[in-house]
């Protein structure tokens, strides 16, 4: 592999100095500003060699460098070894940025190159600034790594399907209406939207672009009176077509979005998200149309589910329940008797889900880790890292599906036999900080800083903690990551996960703890957000766990929790078993009886 | 009280045709933006006979008006009353900010007038960017007020003394070595300093200048070599003179900083806080001086305790808690046998307090609230207002003491005989939101907002609420507010109270629940923040409390409390109990005992 590399770097060096590029830059992203990526984009993994979900690559004659984080820095060593590439450990001491070392690096009169479709307008924008300031210029214009890849997969072009009004509540005349409203206010002519699942969502379409994520590869334009939607039109049955049509939505190829900008004239207002919207688009806007730089309008609406989107979320969870109850039964009665592995769990897992109608896939890659591996946040095993699961020990399943009532995301961890005191101290905590974080009753206007506490505060007591975020916005029958909404306990403005709880937002609440080399605990919940009271204090809020599998009482001690700690537990243990045992097998459901007995 | 109002306005709107200005702007401040203001600065009371805390007066020929907010919306109206003022109830729906309707109802050519040296630069800019859009002028050099009103009292010009070393823990040459360090690493030649109580805390002086605030009226220039403070020189004795001047500290009158700043030339670069220096003398400053616009270089370091500071404030709070508890047992042995009243019962506890060494007066006018006074957040009882307390029902008493060791703020919620189960209830619920918010254990960098749900939440969990924050820092001998550190769950920047936590921050920790015409329950402690343990998560905090007098066990319902709030409550009490004891009488000690029991 490293011998590959090192060709495929010296074929870009050639390219680099035919076009008079110095450093060529070769982010992660797709051209939609996508958490996951289809297979024509991973640029960076053909380049490096680099097989992990976030990282950017840098070029020039005589170096070639890996910007990663804390979470790769163990697999990009393994992977660059031999490559000529170097790994730069992002947030280490006395590392530099991206930023920081192109600006050290590239001197006045040199270019920096890179696919301005890869890279976010804002961003573009940021390090433009930078470099001018040193006479560097920028060309941003030329996909280098697209003409030395032979054997490029092509554009993904799965099959696009209308998602009824029965899974998504309200039309997308009815959508369309509502954010052509929101462009009036903002006085936009045309709203520029390049995310695909916002696109998914806005259209109530579904596709199968990104692995995981049933979005369709497309850019769209509103204006008050026209939508454009520019995609592969293979990817669209007649059906689909007509009824696009018939709301008023135009197909048109995929590229010509690039085309269709630069038509745009004064003084036309153009709405888009510069954090998002990517930076060769923007700068094909002519000179004179106004942008008008803003948060995408579908972003905050998308996030609020509606009550039908809402109710099939609570079947969807049922479902799933239903496939991950079996699962964990599947599990305890088959552990130390029967070959069992991290990856064969995970088919056995995916083929429950399947048996649940409507039923559309994982929703991302099932995370099932064994002992140490669980330790590792981003483990997802492999046929190399596959490890047999034994009768002892914790095994930490986070996985999700799909369905046309939902998406779902889950993490339970399970006892496969004895577990020291340790860990059942902290698998409590945990379990402390979940329930605790799912009962907060709050004032509207609450963000997630304003309760991470509740999901911290069991460990923080012990002076222990967790290096992640404490819960993510889910999508409905799309991504599983989105925002606004979240719980983290210090404010990040580019994740933009601190919006103000609404009704009907659906987020993860998922404390955990990590032992290095040892093991991995972590509960998660979906919940979603009602209105609780309106008094003479103003409206109040609440949760209300979607999530319906039962907590290893294995692993509980009641003595660490307070009373209402284990009313907590115990009432959502009845609720599990109210609402899943009726799909189980006799022997399933005596088992969840015992599962989801009082404590 | 009405006609000779009508008499000042009459001789303002004179002077104002005179001068040629159209409308007269007459705020609160004084001219260091303090939050109480001496006898002296209070023209906007002198010009509408309002006698609030806070509240901006607007003049014209055709018009008076007096904005103020909730708090004062009944007092407002009674003092307004024929005196031909207009109430603007700041908040309610269509009433126009002061902005709003200065922007509004001065025309293209008209003149805004004020005395410049009673609004901050900040907010004149703002304004001043507003009107002249319209045409309007500004004249921000006169003060009218002061040219109408013939008795006016004299600035104040109270004794000066010094504060020894023992007591503020650090030599004013340390401080100034290190706000000069801090000045360098900004790149400023000068820091203008207008902050009465950051100048006293700097140089280590304190007068009495402001009611209950032992400030000195002065300015302050520090630059690399120099300190200038401008302040009457009949305020320092010879010693504190000489003191002064071997620091290298040049005593200048008061007024001369006006000229001082006049004499600026470029290239220096001046730091000040546009947000709390006044305009008048920020437009004194020449074109060509830069501004460098930071928050005082001494907000910071003053609200982090030194441990002599800290060490003191543990003594001033039990001095403090053991008058507070005399006059508890007082109140109880004594209601329903004795008259007493709100102002009878503060005149007691001041008594009680001044029987402690180095007591230096009250650190803001008492709350002695009974019965519905108590529903009222800011009720300070007068002559007209006054109320017998009788062997019934909550008394509520929010006051505090200045001592050489440091400023304490305190509040308890008495019982003075029959409660309701409600009013149990509630009292119960805000002290286990007081406990658990005192109890917190969290990461370095957590703000208010972090934690403020614990204090909240008991009140939440049943649509319940108060409508004030939560708590304020606390200054030593010095401000009972001051930034930036607080307990707020909504981050308000113009109150800039939601720094990170730092060791050795002293912040009010109060909840509270009030019923109108009914009750009001608060519990206040203080609570200074200290290191808890370091681990491979980073540097833990915690709190301690400060404040040493027993909550009344005579309204708590321990069945409300669970086992660790019990035992965080027992666990105060205990302390509480060897901490006072040893200064009370035998039936008072006797008395704490059993008002200390656990519970």
């Amino acid at each position: 592999m490293s011998h590959i590399i090192q060709e495929r770097l010296s074929s870009l060096r050639t390219l680099m100095r035919e076009k008079g590029i110095d450093a060529y830059l070769v982010p992660t992203d797709d051209f939609h500003a996508s958490e996951y990526v289809g297979d024509y984009f991973k640029c960076r993994k053909f380049i490096t060699g680099f097989t992990g979900s976030a990282g950017t690559a840098v070029v020039m004659q005589d170096m070639a460098g890996l910007w990663t984080d804390g979470r790769y820095f163990i697999q990009a060593t393994q992977q660059l070894e031999g490559s000529t590439v170097e790994l730069f450990k992002m947030g280490e001491p006395d590392v530099p940025t991206v930023h920081e070392f192109l600006e050290k690096n590239l001197k006045e009169g040199q270019c920096l190159g890179f696919d301005g479709r890869t890279v976010g307008a804002a961003e573009a924008e940021e390090l433009s600034a930078k470099l001018s300031q040193n006479g560097v210029t920028i060309s941003c214009g030329e996909d280098l790594i697209g003409e030395i890849w032979k054997d490029r997969p092509a554009l993904s072009c799965e099959p696009v399907k209308e998602l009824d009004i029965c899974w998504c509540g309200k039309s997308r005349t009815e959508k369309c209406r509502e954010i052509r409203q929101a462009m009036k206010d903002k006085g936009a002519d045309v709203f520029l939207l390049t995310c695909l699942d916002d696109i998914a969502w806005l259209l109530n379409i579904r596709g199968g672009d990104v692995r995981c994520n049933p979005v369709v590869l497309s850019y769209l334009a509103m204006t008050e009176k026209e939508i454009f939607l520019f995609a592969s039109e293979k990817a669209f049955p007649q059906e689909v077509q007509q009824a696009l049509e018939a709301n008023g939505v135009t197909l048109r190829p995929y590229a010509e979005i690039y085309e269709y900008v630069t038509r745009l004239e004064a003084p036309t207002k153009v709405l888009l998200c510069k954090a998002k919207v990517n930076s060769l688009l923007v700068s094909a806007i002519p000179n004179g149309v106004e942008i008008l730089d803003t948060e995408n309008l579908t972003f905050l609406p998308k996030a609020i589910k509606n009550p039908t989107e809402v109710e099939n979320e609570r079947i969807a969870h049922i479902k799933d329940g239903v496939a991950v109850t079996k699962f964990i039964f599947w599990l305890k009665q088959n552990v130390g008797k029967i070959p069992i592995t991290e990856l064969s769990a995970a088919e056995q897992l995916e083929s429950l889900r399947a048996g649940q109608e409507h039923f559309m896939g994982n929703s991302f890659d099932p995370i099932i880790s064994y002992g140490p591996h669980a330790a590792m946040n981003h483990y997802s095993a492999t046929p190399e890292t596959d490890v047999p699961i034994e009768a002892k020990g914790l095994l930490l399943a986070d996985t999700g599906g799909q369905y046309l009532e939902g998406t779902t995301d889950i993490t339970r961890t399970i006892v496969m036999g004895p577990t020291t005191d340790e860990q059942k101290k902290f698998f409590t905590a945990v379990l402390r900080g979940m329930l605790n974080l799912a009962a907060a009753k709050f004032r509207y206007g609450c963000r997630g800083i304003n309760l991470d506490y509740l999901a911290r505060g069991p460990l923080w007591e012990m002076g222990e903690d967790f290096n992640h975020g404490t819960g993510h916005g889910v999508g409905y029958y799309l991504n599983v990551h989105e925002g606004p909404n979240g719980f983290r306990w210090k404010i990040v403005p580019e994740r933009n996960d601190s919006a103000v709880f609404e009704e009907g937002m659906i987020t993860s609440d998922e404390p955990g703890y990590y032992v290095e080399d040892g093991y991995g605990i972590r509960h998660e919940n979906l919940i979603v957000c009602k209105k609780a009271e309106k008094t003479a204090f103003g409206q109040f809020m609440c949760f209300e766990h979607l999530t319906m599998v039962p907590f290893d009482l294995d692993a509980v001690v009641p003595e660490q929790m307070s009373q209402r700690e284990r009313e907590l537990l115990n009432a959502y243990h009845t609720e599990v078993y109210e609402k899943i045992s009726p799909y189980l097998e006799p022997d399933e459901r005596e088992w969840l009886k015992e599962s989801t007995r009082a404590i």
